[in-house]
């Protein structure tokens, strides 16, 4: 069957992209499908993908490999699109106003489960350095789902949808510089304050001063880029700078979603931004749903088959969400609805995934606490979109904002109604 | 500068990632300002994508590596959604009203480039095995840089313009035919009747077969796709399909570009068919010039760079165009513009690189007989945009027909003025 030479560009291995074709074909029709599923049965559509994702991975059929590279750029690129279009609709000003706020419930929310983390840890028996990885790994919210979810149901704009995306930013943040301590721990280095601060510096001045110099310079440089007449142009060159920022925030050390999210606060003012929405939107249909079902496929259902697991794994469960759902109360002069922010800030998807994942690989973690994790991770993801949508509905009807028209409630996330302009089906 | 780790899904290299981010930056800023200068010079955008891939490629920057798998399959992507768009465009009826006129273009301009390529190579003192490699390499039309530039122009629709689709399709098709002859040749095994047959039938039946069953299967299945609520989930699904048909005409012995055409062929008819190219659309501003870039990237300069390499190579790009000009001419019967037809059939693009390649791995071919193709693929290429640009000029006025406001001439190509609401720049 497979006799011929492949008939396009000359690349070592175009049989291999041909494979990989009929996994895009099936992740997107298990997407789009569980998507709409979980959005008829009142659920947002991420659930579905999530699933649709344990659906095809190694743990149920193994036809979705998320550490094939070509695979794994596809979701990166979904993530970046994702967090640049949350960036996009993101108000620096708004932003601000709930500064305080976002600080207490990012800060509250990493050091509660952290803490917690680690002494559920010991009192059930685990040593001192398992036990910080655990609580390490409780630590970073996963945007992506937060924001998503948020943006299905309508909230992302309200006051507590911009506490929850400037508090996940910052978990991103704190993570980042947690993440590369116990990088340094697990690998015996010693813990100096140096290079704390060494680490800490760039992760978190790379925001400030991307969007600082940004915000000068970028709008004068779009009024340029909207004098090219090439259809598309424009769209896909904002892709770009976002791209470009997000290598930077990776090269100067920091995270790469942070520097896509920046690209978007700074594009959010500038005229040609209802264009730009709509391109990455478009764009957004297609990557996003990849990188979900990327998360999803990392989740080994069988690392979770101990008693241990279950047992700890549980534990965690209740601290990861009291933690959180604590710190969405923190901040006692915010008078939005604090369970909102809470729960939003529960879910912990990817980065959490990314310590066990070290943890297991550097021998910290013993297959069954990697297996606690996995049940961390996967409970506090998988339960957020129902808790929020509910709590949502129980909003006063003048708190439930209508989905925001301006671009990614509508578009980009892939959630509300399609406009449809003849009723069949 | 990286001692980070990576904060995102737990993939081999995510710095690898994150330098691909820089290329991607650098491409589509590339491909973007040279697209817009190539239209401002009156050139069609997609020669400017050529260039940027040049200059970013192994020749002058060394910043694009159309090698690199994730690079490849984004290219990849770029020449599906191209066919797939071009196919979405095609009423096939209209395909099939100039069907005698296409198969006549389509045979006589394999046959004659053939025919001349060996011919004159024999006459130039070249071996019979690398001239019949030479001969190989002049026979089939890069369908992507013929239509792109066709829709530029806004002759997609044009009888010109479906002859010139539908010959181009079928060159692939013996193309196909001819590369796998080729290289069992060049692997040194005989020629079979029975070989020829057997690779012959599945690369041209999976077109009859596929758009066959799938005209009938497909649209009520689209009906049920339609009643999908979730946002833009039917321009995403129906490049899923596309996407699967491309995999499943590489699985039988076809072309992904194949495939990937017979699914738009076959969706035209549908009444989702505007949402669809919307979709592939957005989606091909993005991807589409990866593909160019890539094809652009491909083109060593320094292969030129000796006495034979110019002198054979005049002599191929002599007998390239002459061959594909006169099987414009073959269609005696056929009323439309024949020279149109023959210019556009033209290119070789990536098909020619691939033939070169192939003997050049192979040792059949000497640097610089590698050269020499080079230097057809490169002219044949650049040669077309500019060409077809000043014989449509020329064009009597009811025969020019403005650029099909039906989708993919608008919008598809990215060539044509962005309607814009506000007039800066």
């Amino acid at each position: 069957m497979h006799s011929f030479p492949p008939f396009l560009l000359a690349a070592p291995d175009a049989h291999a992209f041909a494979a990989l074709l009929l996994v895009l074909g099936a992740l997107i029709a298990a997407t789009k499908l569980l998507g709409e599923l979980a959005q008829r049965v009142g659920q947002p559509a991420v659930l579905g993908e999530l699933l649709a994702g344990i659906l095809l991975g190694g743990s149920v059929l193994g036809v979705l490999d998320p550490a094939d590279p070509v695979l794994h750029a596809f979701a990166e690129m979904g993530v970046l699109i994702l967090l640049f279009e949350i960036g996009l609709h993101t108000d620096l000003r708004a932003l601000a106003r709930v500064g305080s706020t976002a600080l207490t419930v990012g800060g509250v929310g990493v050091l509660l489960p952290f803490v917690g983390g680690v002494v559920v840890a010991q009192a059930l028996g685990v040593a001192l350095m398992p036990s910080i990885v655990i609580g390490a790994a409780l630590t970073a919210t996963s945007i992506g789902i937060s924001a998503r979810v948020l943006s299905e149901l309508g909230q992302l704009s309200s006051p507590e949808g911009q506490v929850v995306i400037g508090a996940a930013v910052l978990d991103d943040v704190i993570g980042l510089i947690i993440l590369s301590i116990v990088a340094s721990l697990v690998g015996g280095a010693a813990l100096t304050a140096g290079g704390v601060v060494g680490t800490a510096g760039p992760a978190i001045g790379f925001v400030v001063v991307a969007v600082a110099l940004g915000s000068v310079a970028v709008p004068p440089l779009f009024r340029l880029v909207a004098g090219i007449q090439l259809t598309g142009a424009l769209g896909v060159i904002a892709l770009g700078f976002a791209l470009l920022l997000a290598w930077l925030a990776d090269a100067v050390g920091s995270a790469m979603i942070i520097g896509a999210f920046a690209a978007g606060l700074i594009l959010h003012p500038t005229p040609q931004r209802k264009e730009i929405e709509a391109s990455a939107t478009q764009l957004g249909y297609f990557f996003v749903p990849i990188f979900f079902a990327s998360v999803g496929a990392q989740v080994e259902l069988a690392a979770l088959a101990s008693r241990d697991a279950l047992l700890i794994g549980g534990a965690l469960v209740a601290v990861g969400i009291a933690g959180k759902v604590a710190a969405g109360y923190a901040p006692w002069w915010f008078r939005g609805n604090k369970l909102l922010v809470g729960v939003a800030m529960v879910p912990r998807g990817e980065v959490g995934l990314i310590f066990a994942q070290m943890g297991l690989a550097a021998g910290v973690l013993t297959p069954s606490l990697f297996g606690a994790l996995m049940l961390m991770v996967i409970v506090t993801t998988f339960v957020t979109p129902p808790l929020l949508g509910s709590i949502v509905k129980r909003l006063p009807p003048d708190a439930m904002a209508a989905p925001d028209q301006s671009g990614i409630d509508d578009l980009v996330a892939g959630s509300t109604r399609r406009r449809r302009g003849t009723p069949h089906g």
